[in-house]
């Protein structure tokens, strides 16, 4: 994977990170594209994160449906156009979109920035009917660095996995980027704070808002996005409804330090000759 | 490892687990002793979980304060005493010990019940200056069966390595009991909250509560003692100071079931061929 090197970030050693959090309409890529530039509005970040499937919507009712909507990674129009907003911007942006692939569907995040689409993360734990219409991801979980930072990506249910986070954060990832469209209020925010602490690593977790009602039952998003410190403190967070576009400026680096005691450091006090099972 | 099967819970599906938060006295063995009796009262459970090292206490400052208390887990007094407990209150319990075996010390939780000794867990990720006094443990995460139940053990700082209660969990525990000293005011229970959700078992969590002051840092044990079940809910819990004892009746095979919806097992959507940098 290529290093995207990009200009530095406002401050040595600082980085401004910030999430959308927003009511996508379904079916509506342009019309959301436009919501999204509205909501940064002014605001200015080196990485911005937004929520899963965030320019199509979530609830699809049939494949036909992802045939229209879907697009491929290169040369797709939305990615396209997020590209020049980066340019334009000068950041970075992951965005979850709905990816075609020949034949297949992906659940998929995207980063990209002024220097075009960095790479691609397939959602790896598909949620409830997505099953019925996307892939599960085939590729491993991938570091890969923006400003010189190593960024790890995750979609929505990979929370529930520990393993998720976990192998971003072996591999070196100082910042977990990641796109969800919560429905069960709490719970993805719950661990993914607990993700961020037992991991040391700073996490932006971009919720959507708002209800699609295409099929049964309702699903109404939850929002509540926010940015943990690798301590667990909670930088940022929003409410269940609001549209917003939220930064903070984080040091990345203290994701370096894994160490919770002079005598604990993290990732060396590991066992893993005692953790076979997780790969059976 | 032998099924321990005991009488059947007092309701057929239910047990009653319960903790036992106190203030041990470093070194004073039979005081300790004593006061886990005390507080068991009248109440009754088929599980109980009582702190890490408490009959001990905690703050080792030299090799030889261990030579002095641990203690063989076969024959050793303070195990045989409470053997008799258990017979004579026809339970089982968990709790925390010094272990001597052979040259080595370990910082181990012992399980039995009326029937004798069923298994010691030795610690696996050992907490700041355990390590200049106890070995890490060198035995693979095991589940054995109370009343046909099965259930792991773990301590205190396991609860930041989501691999330890995930190996459990996968091995097939339902509940997993875990002595604790914890300092740090509530992150063990919120991560031990996730270790529940996340692996859809219960966990009983005995904190002890106190102060020891026999080496810099004075430490001061933050109790919050918990019971949480499969859904991360929070069944019992006690304030960061009282001495009690608490039961809660659960119906343990609730662990069973690994389904959020009806299309998510959480055990069946794990990806193992993605996590294979887990036992790097």
């Amino acid at each position: 994977m290529s290093l995207a090197v990009g200009t530095r970030p406002a401050k040595l050693g600082a980085m401004r990170v910030g999430y959308v959090q927003f009511a996508p309409v379904f079916g509506e890529k342009e019309r959301n594209l436009r919501r999204i530039v509205e909501l940064l509005d002014e605001k200015e970040a080196d990485l911005w994160v937004l929520p899963e499937l965030c320019t199509t919507g979530y609830q699809f009712t049939k494949e036909e449906e992802l045939g229209e909507l879907a697009e491929t990674a290169s040369g797709g129009p939305t990615l396209e156009r997020m590209v020049r907003l980066a340019r334009e911007r000068n950041t970075y942006f992951v965005l979850g979109f709905a990816e075609r692939a020949g034949e297949r569907f992906y659940n998929s995040a995207a980063l990209l920035g002024p220097e075009g689409l960095i790479t691609v993360y397939r959602k790896a734990h598909l949620f409830f009917r997505e099953k019925h219409f996307f892939a599960p991801g085939d590729r491993p979980f991938e570091v890969v660095r923006v400003r010189g930072i190593p960024l790890g990506l995750l979609i929505c249910y990979d929370h529930m996995f520990p393993e998720a986070a976990r192998v971003l954060a072996l591999q070196g990832a100082w910042i977990l980027a990641h796109s969800a469209n919560f429905v069960l209020p709490g719970l993805g925010q719950l661990t993914m704070r607990v993700r961020a602490l037992e991991n040391r690593v700073f996490v932006v977790t971009a919720n959507r808002v708002g209800q699609e009602a295409r099929a049964e039952p309702t699903l109404t998003f939850t929002g509540m996005s926010q940015i943990v410190d690798p301590t667990g403190e909670i930088l940022a967070t929003s409410s269940p409804t609001a549209e917003e576009a939220v930064v903070v400026e984080i040091e990345p680096e203290r994701a370096r330090d894994k160490k919770l005691t002079p005598l604990n450091d993290l990732f060396a006090d590991r066992r893993p000759e005692l953790y076979r099972e997780l790969l059976r």
